[in-house]
C-alpha cells in the first residue's frame, strides 16, 4: 500500500493521539505506559486515554471509546485484549480515524485457530473501511522530531535514520544505542505482523523521503517479495539500505514464525536478494548499527586500501589479518609518506609502515595529525582506522592531558576526503575502561566520526562502505 | 630446547632478581618501570638495580655490573641499549647467572645488518654459556603467585591458566583482561624473537606442569615447527590448547616480521596443522579469552544441542541464526519439558520453545532455576546460553530487586553437568550500560561462569567447547 507524505504526517507527527486500552491500575506495558512515556518525553500533542472505566488517566480526562472523543484524533494506538480489536477498529472507522497502531499480540503469531481468524477480522475490517494499520504485535511509531517516544523515556535524537523492523525489542534497543552514541533518527517503525501495512510500505515511503539519509531493516519475513527486490534495487541507488534478516538458519525460521507469524523464506533466495539489489546485508544488530555509522558519516572511499595507525606489534599483526580477512587491502605506504615515517619512528619497538605502530599517535595529537595528513596525501591509502587507548593502569603511562578532544577537532574541522574511523577497545570486566570507553565513543561519535569497539567491526564496516560504493564485490563474499 | 622444572622456577619463582640498565633519570619503560612495577606488586624477593652511574635507584643500592653483586641472583631482566647486550650476557655467564629476560629492542625485527649481527651474537654467548634467555624484544615473564608482575601495576590472580605470547602488548591486555574477570594466570611469558627460548620450549614446559589447566598462545612464527606439532598433538589430549595465530594474511606476515623478525608461515600449512592436532584455533583476542573461559570453566557437553533462554522475539530469531551459523544447533525440546513451559509462558507477547522468549527469566531467579532444572534434565539440551538484562531507562520496569545474586547461587551450588553460559549486551556510548553491564560480567565470570558480551561470541566459545571434546567437526568448518 502506498503511504503518502499525509499519511506519514499523522502516523508520525500526530497532532493528537487516542490510546485505547489505557489502564488505570498498576503500572504495566500498555496503554498506561504509552501515555506516560509520551508525556515524560515531551509530546505536546493532545492524549486522549480511552478506558469505559476510567474518568481520569495520568491527568488528563479519559473517554469510553473514541466515539465519545470531542475530534477525530490523527493516530489511535490500540492497546485492548486480542478478541475487542476489530470492534475497536470498527468505531475507529465510524468516525474516520484511518491511522491506526496496534499493540496487541495474539493473533496469527500464537499459531492458534483463533488468533488467526482474529488477524483475517482486522484485514477485512481495514480494508472494508480503508484503514492504515501499523501492527498488529508490535511497538509501533516512533520519532524523535515529534516527541513520538512511545518505546521507552529515551528522548531520542531527530536526524536522517530511518528504521524498520520486524521486532520491536530489537527497535527499541537499536534507537537506544544510536541515542547514545548521538545518532539522529528520523522517523522508525516496529511492524510486527504487518497485516495491513508491510515494511515494503514503509521503506517504499521512506526511499521517497528526503529526510531520510540511510535506511535499516529488520526483517524475518516478507509477503510481497518482488515488490520489495523492486523497491530495494532502485532506492538503494540513492541512498544505502542495511537489510538484517533474522530467520535465515532453519531453527531461526522456526522462531520468526512463532514470533511474527509468518515465513521467513529460503536463504537460498536471500542471498540472490542481496546480489540483485546491492543492499548492505548484516547478521546482527552490531553490525547493524556498525554499517549505519560507517554508512551515515563517511565518505566515499577510491579504493578498499587501509592505513592503520598505531596498537602495538601483536595488534598490528592482528589487524592486518583482520582487515584482509573482511575482504579490504593493507598497502604498503607510498616512498613519500615512509620517508616522512621514518623520520619520526624509532627502529627499536615501533613499525614505521601499514600498520604504523608508534606510541606517539596515541599520546600527542599533533603527532597523529601530521600523520593523517601524509595518509591523506597517500595514494595507496583509501580508508584510515586509528586505534585509541584508554590510558589505564596497566600502562606505564605517566599524568598527560588528554589528547581526543583536539584530534577530533582536527578531523572534523579539516577538509579530508577520505574515510577516518577509530578503535577503543574497553571489553571485559574492567568497569572503570568500560565506562570511559563508552564515555569516548559517544564523544567521537557525536562529533560524526564513527567508533567501533573492535577491529572486526571497524574492518566489517568499511567493507561495506566500499562495497556500496564499489559494487564489483559480490555480497557473497561475506558470507 | 627441554625446561626442567627447575628452571622454571628461577624463571617464574626467582628468590631473587638483577635489573640490569635500571636507570635512574626520568620514569621510563624498561630497568626503572620494572623494578617500580615489582615492588608495586609486592615482589618480596631481592631485587638488584644495575647501573654503573649510581649509587641508589628507587630505594634500593644500585650496582655497576653483575659481578659487583653479593649474590648470585636467579633472574636477570636486561634492558640496556642492544649493541651492549652480549657483553652483558658474558658477565651474567662469568658469575654463573643462566636466567636472563632480555627486554631490549633493536635486533633481527628491525630488518637491518646490525640488528642481525647482534642476535646471532646474543645465540654464540648462549650457546657457549648454556644460558636460558627469554627474548630479546619481549615483556618476559608472569607469575602471579610469586608477584611477579613487572607488566604493569595489576596484581594479578593466581590461577590455571598458562600464556605464551610473541606480543608483550597482547599478553599485557590479556593477563589484565583475564584479572578484571577474576581468571587466574598460573605462569604467562612474552617470548619476543624467541632467538634462544621458543614458544615450543614453553609449551612443552607447559604441557608437563600440572598447575597449568588450559594453555593459550599467541604465534606469529615457528622455527620448530614439526616439534611445535608433535607437542601440541599430545598435550591438547590432556589439555586444551589455545593457537592465536597472528600474520595469517599477507600483509599480517609481513608486519610480523617487522615486529618480531621472523616468517610467519603460509596459510595452508597453518590450517593443515589445525586439523591434525585438534588444537583449538581463534583468530583475535576477544575469540582467545572467550575460549580460554569455556574451555577453563564448563563441563564437557555431550551435543550440540543449544538452549537458549531469554532475549525477547527478534532476539530470539537473531540467536538462533547465531548459534547454527556457528556450528551448533536449536533443538526442539522434549514433550516434558514443552508441557512445563507452556504452563507459565503466556501464549501472547511470549514464546514457550528453543528459544524461550520470556520475560520472567530476567527478573525472576526462582523462576529462571526451574527453567534451567527442566533444561538440565531434557535429553534434546547439551549447553544452556542465558541471556541477562542490564535494567535501564528504556525498559518499562519497575524498581525490583537484583535476581543475579540468586541465579549465580543457584548455578555455582548446584550439580548440574551441562555447560550453562550468559550473555550480557552492554555496548555502545551509554556508559551506565558500559559500567554496570561490566561489572555484571565480573561478578558471574569470578565466580566461574562465563559471560559473553554477544551471542555471536558466546557461540563461538561454546562451539570450540564442543570441538574440543568431539573432534568430529573439522577446524575449517569455522574458518
Amino acid at each position: 500500500m502506498r503511504l503518502s507524505q499525509l499519511d506519514l504526517q499523522k502516523f508520525f507527527h500526530p497532532k493528537s493521539i487516542a490510546i485505547v486500552g489505557a489502564s488505570t491500575g498498576e503500572f504495566k506495558l500498555g496503554g498506561t505506559s504509552f501515555m506516560l512515556k509520551l508525556q515524560e518525553g515531551g509530546y505536546t500533542g493532545k492524549l486522549y486515554p480511552i478506558n469505559p472505566k476510567a474518568k481520569e488517566i495520568a491527568g488528563l480526562e479519559a473517554y469510553p471509546s473514541v466515539l465519545a472523543l470531542p475530534e477525530v484524533p490523527d493516530l489511535a494506538m490500540v492497546c485492548v485484549a486480542a478478541k475487542y480489536v476489530p470492534a475497536v477498529l470498527e468505531q475507529c472507522a465510524e468516525i474516520g480515524l484511518r491511522h491506526i497502531h496496534i499493540l496487541t499480540s495474539g493473533f496469527k503469531e500464537t499459531g492458534l485457530e483463533e488468533g488467526r481468524k482474529l488477524e483475517i477480522q482486522i484485514a477485512a475490517v481495514s480494508s472494508k473501511n480503508k484503514l492504515l494499520i501499523i501492527g498488529p504485535n508490535c511497538m509501533g511509531p516512533y520519532c524523535p522530531s515529534s516527541h513520538l517516544t512511545a518505546w521507552g523515556a529515551i528522548p531520542g535524537l531527530s536526524g536522517s535514520i530511518g528504521i524498520i523492523s520486524q521486532s520491536g525489542g530489537l527497535t527499541q534497543r537499536l534507537t537506544e544505542y544510536m541515542y547514545h552514541l548521538g545518532i539522529g533518527v528520523a522517523w522508525a517503525v516496529s511492524a510486527g505482523n504487518g497485516t495491513v501495512l508491510t515494511p515494503t510500505d514503509y521503506l517504499e515511503a521512506m526511499a521517497e523521503d528526503d529526510s531520510v539519509d540511510v535506511i535499516a531493516m529488520y526483517l524475518e519475513s516478507v509477503t510481497d517479495g518482488r515488490r520489495l527486490l523492486d523497491i530495494v534495487k532502485q532506492a538503494n541507488q540513492r541512498k544505502p539500505i542495511i537489510i538484517w534478516k533474522g530467520g535465515e538458519s532453519e531453527a531461526g525460521a522456526a522462531t520468526a514464525a512463532s514470533h511474527t507469524g509468518a515465513m521467513s523464506g529460503e536463504k537460498h533466495m536471500w542471498e540472490a536478494f542481496n546480489c540483485q539489489t546491492g543492499v548492505t546485508a548484516v547478521r546482527c544488530m552490531y553490525e547493524c548499527i556498525d554499517a549505519i555509522m560507517a554508512l551515515s558519516m563517511l565518505p566515499a572511499p577510491d579504493g578498499k586500501g587501509v592505513f592503520i595507525i598505531g596498537g602495538g606489534g601483536g595488534n598490528s599483526v592482528s589487524y592486518s589479518d583482520t582487515c584482509v580477512c573482511e575482504g579490504l587491502e593493507v598497502p604498503p605506504l607510498s616512498d613519500v609518506t615512509m620517508e616522512s615515517l621514518r623520520q619520526s619512528v624509532p627502529l627499536a619497538g615501533s613499525i614505521a609502515g601499514n600498520p604504523l605502530d608508534m606510541w606517539l599517535t596515541f599520546t600527542d595529537a599533533d603527532y597523529l595529525a601530521g600523520v593523517l595528513k601524509l595518509a591523506h596525501q597517500d595514494p595507496a591509502v583509501s580508508m584510515i582506522v586509528v586505534d585509541r587507548l584508554i590510558p589505564r593502569k596497566a600502562f606505564h603511562m605517566p599524568e598527560m592531558a588528554d589528547p581526543n578532544p583536539q584530534v577530533i577537532a582536527f578531523i572534523k574541522n579539516g577538509d579530508h576526503q577520505k574515510p577516518v574511523v577509530f578503535t577503543i577497545d574497553a571489553d571485559g570486566g574492567d568497569t572503570e575502561l568500560a565506562e570511559k570507553g563508552a564515555a569516548l565513543r559517544a564523544e567521537f561519535c557525536s562529533a560524526g566520526i564513527p567508533v567501533f569497539p573492535s577491529m572486526r567491526r571497524a574492518a566489517r564496516a568499511l567493507s561495506h562502505l566500499y562495497r556500496y560504493y564499489h559494487r564489483r564485490v559480490s555480497h557473497k563474499s561475506l558470507l
